[in-house]
């Protein structure tokens, strides 16, 4: 598959079927994910693969408010991604204004996400859950931020059509355009 | 080329050869960074294309500084990315304190590089360079940030090995570890 049909594949799957996900699978995505660009190679992330299913049904459930994610904890597989940021790199990003590191963690959980759909799996990422709860139960320090999630299985649904806003929209040649 | 062949093909290359990037070839890179995914599907990016050889070379030499970046003027292609993010998301993050629109501007930056190397093209992500400078030249509005840019052209270099820790300093299994 090339890379444009893969990028058109890959889509939030919030309903997996009970195919078991091999660890040999899920080394595959972190690895691709390991090999994302990042600030000065700085690579400020850390994965926890949940896959105990007992575990994943409470972090699921600690995923689940105002009415989003009350799927999540039926997740074959939970990664919880960890920003793990030297201080030269946030320094750097402060005195610019931006978080470097937040910018790299997307591009690393996109190249985990493009892996898992080239692999048949559908992964959804998730942002909003009780960080606190979920970092307690993983035993994750409190000074270390947990930015993202991604539930991973093999999907139930079929591939949608993205909904986009056009490239006259969002693109411009040599100056802004509103 | 299968994805995890793509990935390790995708390195910043910083040096180009003269043969002239076509715009189809970069539409085909904003396309796929278009298709990633995003809080809500906010899609909080806009892109600027520079191909102007005079304005790629005033950007270019605009993104030089503390030694860094003082081969970038000589790109054929540069692509200024914009964070257009709609105030909810802005919200969304702010009260968790993580801003979802830098994560979501990695994940289409990083569509992009992939694509461009399965084109043959080499990219290289520049994060440091005078953002308000870059800014009055393009016409872009105070109010509006820009977190990144990529450079972009048909690379001179050969692919590299990458250099990057090994999965067991970055992941473990249901349970944080140091």
């Amino acid at each position: 598959m090339d890379f444009t049909e893969l990028v058109e594949r890959r889509q939030s799957d919030r309903h997996y079927n009970d195919k078991p996900v091999t660890r040999e699978d899920i080394e595959k995505c972190l690895r691709a994910a390991s090999l994302a660009p990042s600030d000065h190679n700085t690579q400020p992330w850390k994965f926890i693969v949940v896959d105990d299913p007992d575990l994943t049904e409470k972090v699921g459930a600690a995923a689940a408010g105002f009415g989003m994610n009350n799927w999540a904890h039926k997740s074959p597989v939970i990664v919880a991604v960890l920003l793990d940021q030297p201080m030269g790199s946030f320094l750097g990003g402060f005195l610019l204004g931006k978080n470097f590191a937040l910018m790299d963690i997307g591009m690393a959980v996109e190249n985990f996400c493009l892996q898992a759909s080239e692999l048949g799996l559908g992964t959804c990422i998730l942002g909003s859950f009780d960080e606190r709860k979920i970092k307690k139960m993983l035993g994750v320090p409190r000074g270390i931020r947990m930015p993202l999630m991604i539930t991973m299985g093999y999907p139930r649904g079929l591939v949608r059509t993205k909904k986009r806003k056009g490239l006259e929209e969002i693109v411009s040649y040599n100056k802004y355009s509103k």
